[in-house]
């Protein structure tokens, strides 16, 4: 018996849902207890599945997919039938209870506060993810791009969400929270950040420790970081990117390097899978799936160029989220922590 | 005969001055046209310096030191003999052709403005700094912290001195300008990029190519990259970080593991040689000095923690500023590009 359903919206951009199908297929063998409602247009996703049919597979169909480069209030407007709102629909009906989307973050975003709604107090939902850091533990950043502008009050409000995460999530019992910065003195950095660290040195039961710097995002000098969503979406990019230059770097230089000894030749494999390995640690596929954190229901974004074993990382989010029941987690710790907001 | 002389801030926070004196003693031995200023509290300096004094080097005295901590409006309406002062003093009087300093950026920010006064139609100065990317070339960024709020019309001012530096000093004939966003699609980001763009767009002699993400910022995509002083800042620290990070990885899986091969025992050195010879292409000593551009003067930002090597690097860059004459191509860049602004 299946005691645990997500949707999954197939659609997005000009893709092929076939990475997304594989993903679930893969998860439904690995899951007994999971059942998948693939959300899309049934001419673009039964081709897909005829010989693959699984029973505990279902296809909800959708009229259309919202476009990357609509702008996300039309998108909006437009949403009704879309394969995006299906899905979110979906969870709302309580038919799923999680949901995941490779669309358009705003557009995610604010249909989803508008279908699912925020939870009471919390002014807008944030885009969370959970990093590993260099002491084998883990970091949860958050807003990595729903919110390019942030009031002091969503800072502090993205805090306390994000304890959540780290204490249900990373197993972290007193987690430390730090907001991003670009200098540890009081004085640096930007008003809202002023504020909202003032806020936090108010609330006992956050553990605040200040501000830190980029260069402690993978360090584990913090359990929780801070920001808002534009820095938050430039630095994991950031990230993104150095680790692949250097993964570049790595091969051309020392894998491909023509006047190489004899014994490394020899060893090149081992040393391929080493290198690997090291970088597994970092990688960006393994550590897709952001929480949509704030709302009424889960809902977790992929990356839109996740592969399949990304994209399972995202189906691992949601089947947590739910088994951590991370929203009523998050609603409770507000009742209790912070006055009520309009 | 020396036909060039940099004045050096000496003084910072609590730190000893010894690394500094090192690099200009190395300087001054590998540039015969070279003499420095070393500005500082002659008891401090004095010691350090009494068996090694050069021919072309002399001792600026100076008060006091301006502290890391102090809000830098404070700080800069008390700077009155400091040794940042001093320093840029030189520079307005032309005594020094450059300055440079590792004291609190947004003091030395403030200070340079107030003393050197920006070049015609310069808002703000603008702190730059010169990477290499993955396609052996030379990236441009900038803000890197100067200025943690700018308009879009800071942007544009930003855009054109960006080309300047990546024409003159990475010597990129029609350096390609991108402003750093979250997203690639005109709807993306914040309303002053917006506006940015639209200003970039009419200006045909600069080659604007539109948004970029932060994971191409090492790609060799552009030439010069766009954002604002707090994002820039977040970023380059994130970048630090990540390199810093993987190092450490890459030590303690590959180098030091004890279940390794002999072979690899037998090539330990030299495999650790090549490391750091791949990782040189993005050490953070290598590329230390960010410029100050957009004063009418040339000053030189050094990291707070430069070892020698670094600060070498930051005496490097200012030598190449004076030999181009960066300000001054600047200044006549701006002239037939943007209209004066108040």
């Amino acid at each position: 018996m299946t005691n645990l359903t997500l949707a999954l919206d197939t659609m997005y951009e000009d893709k092929c849902p076939h990475v997304i199908v594989l993903a679930a297929m893969q998860a439904l063998s690995s899951n007994s207890r999971l059942k998948l409602l693939l959300v899309g247009i049934p001419e673009i996703l039964n081709p897909l599945l005829i010989t693959n049919m699984h029973n505990r597979l279902e296809i909800i169909p959708a009229k259309y997919i919202i476009s990357n480069n609509i702008r996300p209030l039309k998108a909006i407007r437009k949403s009704k039938g879309s394969s995006m709102r299906v899905t979110l629909e979906l969870v709302k009906s309580g038919k799923a209870q999680a949901c995941i989307s490779a669309g358009n973050t705003a557009v995610l975003m604010g249909l989803a506060k508008l279908i699912l709604k925020t939870i009471n107090g919390i002014k807008r939902p944030a885009l969370t993810i959970i990093l590993p850091n260099k002491k084998q533990g883990k970091t949860v950043i958050l807003d990595l791009g729903a919110n390019i502008n942030c009031s002091s009050q969503m800072l502090v409000q993205f805090a306390v969400m994000g304890a959540v995460m780290s204490k249900e999530i990373a197993n972290i019992s007193n987690p430390r929270v730090a907001l991003l910065n670009i200098g540890e003195e009081e004085s640096k950095g930007l008003d809202n950040i002023h504020t909202a660290s003032l806020i936090l040195k108010t609330i006992p039961s956050i553990n605040y420790i200040g501000y830190l710097e980029g260069n402690e995002l993978l360090t584990g000098k913090a359990d929780v970081f801070i920001c808002d969503g534009f820095v938050g979406n430039v630095m994991l990019k950031t990230m993104e990117g150095v680790i692949q230059v250097i993964l570049y770097l790595i091969k051309s230089t020392i894998i491909n390097n023509k006047k190489l000894l004899w014994c490394i030749k020899l060893i090149k494999p081992w040393l391929e899978k080493r290198i690997s390995k090291c970088f597994e640690h970092l990688n960006p596929d393994k550590y897709n799936g952001a929480s949509l954190l704030g709302l009424q229901g889960i809902v977790i974004k992929s990356h839109g160029s996740a592969n399949q074993k990304a994209f399972n990382s995202a189906i691992e989010q949601a089947i947590q989220a739910v088994e951590k029941q991370i929203p009523n987690i998050i609603a409770t710790k507000l009742n209790i922590l912070l006055p009520k907001s309009d």
